[in-house]
């Protein structure tokens, strides 16, 4: 039996997309090439609802988010980032590094920083742009008032980036109704594709600015993929094939459903999640408005011992979630709810954290399942 | 009918290695992963000659070897870099557009530097590094004496880093007995695996360089991959996993022919081809001595239209082979013989380009076919 990978990515893989790995390989500088990266974009262009021009990178996201701070920061440069998790923090401490200057807006893990604390930051500086993590992995929070960020910086003529690495494509981003000059996501998350191969859409605006101003590096120097794109609709360095036909297979899904269903399937199956695994004594990491549909956080109970209880769900049941990071190492399980998740993922995980949770004597005495079942009901 | 695949990478890849990608997707902080990881790292050890660390990273070529300048690079490091094509260029652009200050020992392209000019340029020079590119993709080149800068750099307490994305695998390369700190190399060239995972070799002292003088981005900063492998067998980074088992399955195919025969089966074929492409009025653009054996670049003949020859071999015959670039373009074409090349993918190639010389009226009397043949004999 294979795993049932419930991790915030890599996620499972639907046949669909893993077969289109196996279209022989071909030259990556030749029409056939050309079409299938003119038809991804295309594609792109739909799924983050954007007129902006898209960029794929051979990288994991991290390596995208990493783009688009090379390209848009420069020494001195101030940037507010809000920060209430590691991916958070691992942003702002880059963009010190590259020379950059981060003004964290920072609150506790669990909840968001108050959007006035934000506006302030944007008042007291001169800010040259605004970066936030919209769905914060380490966590299992969003960033409800994203809108509200693009609306400041627009106001202010600043850029607004957008890492959306977790998220796109399992909950609202309309990028350019949000005024986000660069929007980032992954292959692996909501998207459902094997990991690899990264996008990034860019504002005409962030693309006049990083044209003209490139960095001293080649591989992440994105003015060499829109020129390679804009003469010859190639990449500027070999691409790695497979993943893109797969790529291109799971944009075909996700239009097949439809961004509005998708989404909500999202919402749905989150929910189930919350409700049911609340009844047997689990508590959800984040605050209610800042719960995200897409990587679900709960505490330990007191006791519980994470990797004993994660490797039963292993051995036992053949269910992968994840753990904690940094300082949340063995406070807390995070399972990913993104990409293909149904209501059978849904229902086989929460059972088998049920009877994990029974073998470990942790267990309340509600059932759960019924819950889960009764708000799996929304899903067509 | 599939296309030949005769670009100098990505190469024709072979079904047991495009069957491995649909590994079912795992959870990559998990056992299946650390071994994985483990056992990769191991036999690229074997086909890299070394006892030095391993680190492989998603991304291009390009993108490892950008990764061994920015970090063994700092501003104002003196660094040797033979230039004889376009990779030298670019390597030696980017070095100093990173801060550092490449001294360029230039040749003709088709020709080597002379080895007295870079034992000169250390001479007079405080050298930290010297880069080389091994084998020149652009004009079918290889550097012969290798060898000889790293006993040059092993004298003079220096830092040789080898640029073998193209040729690994396909010709010699023992990199601890030639002294090589830092070889990188890609899956997508003579190992014939599909692109997108990019192994690097590192030495100890260039280990504890790299440790101590980290660089100011995160993707390509070699010190995290250490950390997450020397405490967990992991990477920093979501890895492509379907890549990794991909380039674990090409590394298997590579140690069950055994290094030595792979080599002498490159150095048969790119004898075939030299050979028999002459005999129709074909010109090497290498000078013997400089020769690659895994990239061929033959001149085209006068008045031969490289966007014609190419098309016709490619909609008449389903073989691709690759034009010049940068100032060849349209000048030379490009034959990639590396990977899996074997006498029939020799024999086509060949067959197919006469043939379509004949069609553009530009053959002369010579056969070719016989010769090929007879110089693949050698291969048992």
């Amino acid at each position: 039996m294979d795993y049932l990978v419930m991790v915030p990515g890599p996620t499972n893989v639907p046949e669909r997309v893993m077969n289109a790995m196996l279209t022989p390989i071909i030259n990556h500088r030749s029409d056939d090439f050309r079409n299938l990266y003119k038809t991804i974009v295309s594609k792109t262009k739909q799924v983050f609802q954007t007129e902006n021009d898209i960029i794929l990178l051979t990288a994991s996201g991290t390596g995208a988010v990493e783009a688009s701070v090379i390209n848009m920061i420069r020494k001195g440069d101030k940037v507010v980032v809000p920060v209430n998790g590691e991916f958070g923090n691992r942003l702002a401490d880059l963009i010190d590094a590259w020379g950059g200057h981060a003004i964290r807006v920072e609150s506790e893990f669990g909840e968001n920083p108050r959007i006035e604390a934000i506006e302030e930051a944007f008042e007291k500086n001169e800010i040259k742009a605004a970066y936030a993590v919209y769905n914060e992995t380490s966590t299992g929070t969003t960033l409800r008032y994203l809108e509200k960020i693009g609306e400041l910086c627009s106001n202010k003529g600043a850029f607004f980036i957008a890492d959306a690495v977790s998220i796109l494509g399992g909950d609202e981003l309309p990028v350019d109704k949000w005024n986000i000059d660069i929007c980032v996501t992954a292959s692996q998350k909501a998207l459902a594709a094997p990991p690899g191969v990264s996008p990034l859409s860019i504002s005409d605006k962030a693309k006049k600015y990083l044209k003209s101003n490139p960095p001293p590096t080649q591989y992440f120097n994105l003015a060499r993929y829109f020129k390679y794109f804009e003469e010859n609709f190639e990449t500027p360095f070999t691409p790695a094939l497979p993943l893109f036909f797969a790529f291109n297979e799971a944009l075909d899904i996700v239009l097949e459903e439809g961004l509005e269903s998708r989404i909500k399937r999202h919402a749905t199956c989150a929910d189930a999640f919350y409700s049911s695994l609340s009844t047997i004594g689990f508590e959800p990491f984040a605050k209610l408005d800042a719960r995200s549909n897409v990587v679900i956080a709960f505490n330990y109970k007191d006791g519980m011992d994470d990797s004993k209880f994660r490797t039963l769900l292993s051995e036992q049941f053949k269910v992968l979630i994840a753990g904690g990071f940094g300082k949340l190492k063995g406070k807390v399980f995070r399972i990913g709810c993104m990409g293909e998740v149904n209501k059978y993922h849904v229902m086989r995980t929460v059972s088998s954290i049920t009877s994990v949770t029974n073998m470990m004597n942790a267990k309340t005495t509600d059932e759960p399942l019924g819950i889960a079942a009764e708000k799996l009901k929304a899903i067509p």
